[in-house]
């Protein structure tokens, strides 16, 4: 099969030529770049010497070479590509965010400042979680081809860490904070001032607080997933919080969810906290074990032996989202530490991951490497 | 004055060496190492050649030279140290947890692990945290010998991120929430694999999730905050998250603190969350006149320009506590964002101004540096 | 095939379990640890969770159980053990510096400071570095069950630097100097104060300058390939000075070769150094080709585009070394830049290389990862 | 007096506005931006809130209001200025590369591609390595308004390292290579490719290797020391390379100086290197008091006890050069580690110590800050 990548030259799209060219039933590359066109990938991107080659074209022509494409474009720009594709009858995996709020374009243009080109193609689009959907996109590619609107980082570490609590009822109602920590490749390969080294080197900062496009993605997914066993009347409220880190890849997620009643801890109250009891070590194991329930045959969710804890190190280079469990020390809040890889999970590998769900192929086939232990 | 420090080796001590060396008021220094007895400070730190020269003594030695004692050791051992000094009749600023808890042994001890040595001590001491109690703190040491209780480094930044909107009745019934990342100088200066460059280097991950020691003293500073202005029947629930990022120093804390109904911002209620409007922008401006308001006279203390984010590289070596104040989406939940530096406004920085606070000298002498740019 | 690994929870050995994981001809793997016997491996290592499961046993245990040993242990302890594997006829891989000497046990014991326990085993032993060394390794290996000293990581990347230059007569008499950048896994998995992160994060320091153990390891090869083809009388002098950089993986080495009179661009002499003549430009692209004609068939070895310069980065969890060839402006010396990872190129990886080729298995396997863009 | 500082808003610029805000003789600042006209200075740099406030005008107006003029320019735009404030009658010390060549036009038009434009300037123009010309300085600014050509940052930190061996006649005819690695603030505050985190982060490369700017001001100045005692006829070759760390301050210089056959260790010779002997230790303690001797009254050199390694992050945010001295082990050539903050005594500081000098103040005023010790 011959996989054509769209904006190639950015870092999500070098990170698809990279899976992509270990991908076991990918026999070429396609790639298309406008900043660069003529020119070569392993000349923008020297670490591929001696494994990839290819040149880098016109979109069009990558589009007519290719059985499946990915495109990784500003948003607002692949809209023509996906039509092509249809027309074509080839899938299109779309990194942007055009296509992941599907029929809400009321919400999409809110936040992204511009309307939908060619809406109809959301009928033969679907967000591109597998955990949320995977039988959805399975049975949209049965019938045709498809769009794929893959996640965005942040609401896929987001998700995942609070999906068995949400879809198992121990949600109860009050606010979902999310706050999150994202290494530097997150802003992209064009160098800015908040992302030069002096400027982002030995310093945490939050950005766009309350303010940030993932929050609507975070949101509708926590509803869609509520909805799946016992949909509550009002939906929980979200507080997502995004943070600048100095690393490089990486997003950790701390994920607050208040515990219906049947679901906390019995901790006596105490006029000040008090350090963990056996009821909260107790408790969380309950919890623990939702979780690793729900998560029992997803190859890429590793909920962690208690006692264990996240952190964006152990997934690195990996398609693996991590997930611990905790509970604070009144047993009222279930915390949440979900790791992603934001350029593996939270973009190139999941992209990856439903090119396989919509052909067939082993899910893992191209991620199936191990994260190095440092 | 001749200032003395006890635990003069360990990276708190360090940072009181090398604030106090250049402190106005202090003429010398008499240090106590008990693992580098009869060795110099600048051997065992070479970035002090040329500038500070002292050998490392015995804790009586010290005492018997000083003026005025910080003492830099772990919890639980610098009681008898505390007594020898109010038998002398000099201060003792104590940068462990064992005077911060005042007349409450019994959360001390369920926290620390340990009952008071010398519970009669408390009668002498105060909580160093000179925004919240600078007239307490002054009213004392014009007693006698006083005995400072030293804020831990979280709840320094936690507390003064939180306190304007507790005092002037902001928040809410409800959960407030600190979600803070410190720099790896926090774990002190002893090796250990959590610490070791490969093991955290490019990763940031929580820990002690629910049970880290710094929670009651945030709880206890929220609840006295309160108490001044409008004491709440069942005061606020705390959850607090530390977590580990690859930088040197610095503490960013994150706290999300639910608005009561007043200062909410009236925002259209939506079935997605949409982007902050114009009511959002102007509650936030008022709530950040609170903020700069509350803290007109703190010589300490910057609420940032609004559009302005608190980063922990903007602090650097100084005393500085930057602010910045942000809404949700929605309007319920004021976020503000708090930046120190852990081991300055965290540890010797205010072990510093406690001095100049009990000693008569303008607050902010010793500690005037500007923070660098990078 | 069974491998088997002693040392298996340090680096070099979590890293040989990560790659002998990935290998198409390794089935299983056994494991063996002194300080973590009867824990399992992804216990120690979480990263691994869902990946590889194998617990640590004894070394006898992993001995019997295996059909090739890899050793990742102290110099000095590792001897018996490789005579029981030749006792059994499996072959043994040896990562520390017992087997690296061959006969010359005089330099060995000099800078290791102990003498061979097992003499007569370097009847069986060879060097194992490929690109100076392949014949010599298939050979032995032909004649039954090998030993192969595999090299250090530093005389790694500072040999394939020279290799060329050496073997074909570009370099005159006088010193060779490498001056040498590694990151911090190379100071292995036991905290000490030299890596912890606060201590060596932000900064670079030479090391053990003039007296590192890997000082005469680099001299042997370089002579050994001065031998090949054109003996010097006196043989190159050498000297090596070692830095740590606050970066994870990776060496860099700059080597700086005195060309021989024949080779040295013929730039006009000035009172002042002037910038890089087309003299210069024209004698470094033929040394390029000397370069690039050297390791065309070697599969691990980039000669980088003239223009491109060796960065760790890009070869990060590769088995590649990344050349970069350059003239100072005088003419006289080349400087050559080398870029691998210290822990695969420079460690596990080429372990791995090595029992491919006694293995009689494709160089490569094992060892595609395409290394990663950031 | 009144600072004016050209280019305030560059990294040296700013560098310049904290040092100069703390300085006991400086009362005012008057600050110019070409980028930032008519905005304020603690809006560019909010790290300067509440220690800093300044409005950004126009060069002409800050030549007016100043008593001394720094300029952190682009080379070859400065020299109107210089020529302005010589009309004025007061000093210029100027941070680019303008005037630290003097007479030598030819080699400043050869590696930075343009003539002088007022060449009759140099007659009031002096190089500002206080340790190489303070005298000269001295006179110079006596007898009426001087031109400070500031040093170049590797230039200070490999002239520092070498002039204790040059000057006393330690160094033999020869190669001298200096192998530098900088931070990345060495790139200035304008955002490209090679300074994104994501590019620079974990990784070490070296860059215009055989053609960096910084060669001919090295090679000067070693030259210029050469002669103080014993011109050589042919005078040191030298081979310059710098490299790029991943951090945010600092220079590591590791400088190899052949030394001459009476300052070398009578080492025995052997077939291989071995490691060093007690002839080593003795031969580099003679050294060592070579270089403690020669930088006796330096307010500034630091030459660190034997034993002691230079490293950047001890020298971090001061005026301090830090040097260790070392014998490779043959006893030939002499190892010198020289660490220095590249902003501060690589830029702002020495252009403080500067003023310091010609104005006659204390020479150390207003560089006092204590390095921190992480």
């Amino acid at each position: 099969m011959i996989a054509g990548i769209i904006g190639a030259t950015g870092y999500a799209g070098v990170e698809l030529v990279r899976l992509l060219s270990g991908h076991p039933e990918i026999k070429e590359l396609a790639l298309a770049s406008v900043s660069y066109e003529g020119d070569r990938i392993e000349h923008i991107y020297p670490n591929l010497l001696g494994k990839v080659s290819a040149s880098l074209t016109k979109v069009e022509a990558v589009i007519a070479a290719s059985d499946v494409v990915f495109a990784s474009l500003p948003h607002g720009v692949g809209e023509p590509y996906a039509q092509a594709c249809m027309d074509k009858g080839i899938p299109f995996i779309d990194l942007s965010a055009d296509f992941r709020f599907g029929d809400d374009e009321a919400t999409f243009s809110a936040w992204y400042g511009k309307p939908y080109q060619y809406p109809e193609l959301r009928k033969q689009s679907v967000y591109g979680l597998p955990e949320l959907n995977r039988s959805r996109i399975k049975a949209l590619a049965a019938s045709g081809p498809v769009i794929i609107g893959n996640p965005g980082c942040y609401p896929t570490g987001a998700s995942l860490g609070a999906f068995p609590a949400l879809a198992k009822g121990l949600v109860g109602p009050g606010l979902i904070i999310v706050d999150a920590a994202s290494g530097v490749t997150g802003g992209g390969r064009e160098p800015a001032r908040a992302f030069h080294y002096p400027e982002c080197a030995d310093s945490v900062s939050p950005y766009k607080v309350g303010s940030h496009r993932h929050t609507p993605e975070i949101s509708r997914n926590y509803q869609a997933m509520l909805k799946v066993e016992q949909p509550q009347p009002e939906g929980p409220q979200l507080i997502f919080t995004p943070h600048l880190a100095p690393m490089n890849r990486g997003i950790l997620s701390t994920i607050y969810l208040p515990l219906v009643d049947t679901w906390q801890a019995a901790v006596p109250r105490s006029p000040a906290p008090r350090p963990p009891t056996k009821e909260i070590e107790e408790k969380t194991r309950e919890i623990w074990e939702c979780y690793a329930e729900f998560y029992r045959n997803e190859p890429f969710v590793r909920v962690l032996p208690l006692g264990s804890i996240a952190a964006t190190s152990r997934v690195r280079q990996s398609n693996f989202c991590d997930l611990s469990v905790h509970l604070d020390q009144s047993g009222r809040t279930l915390i949440v530490a979900s790791a992603i890889d934001n350029m593996v999970k939270g973009a190139a590998g999941q992209a990856v991951q439903n090119m396989n769900i919509i052909s067939g192929f082993d899910e893992t086939a191209g991620l199936t490497a191990i994260p190095a232990s440092f």
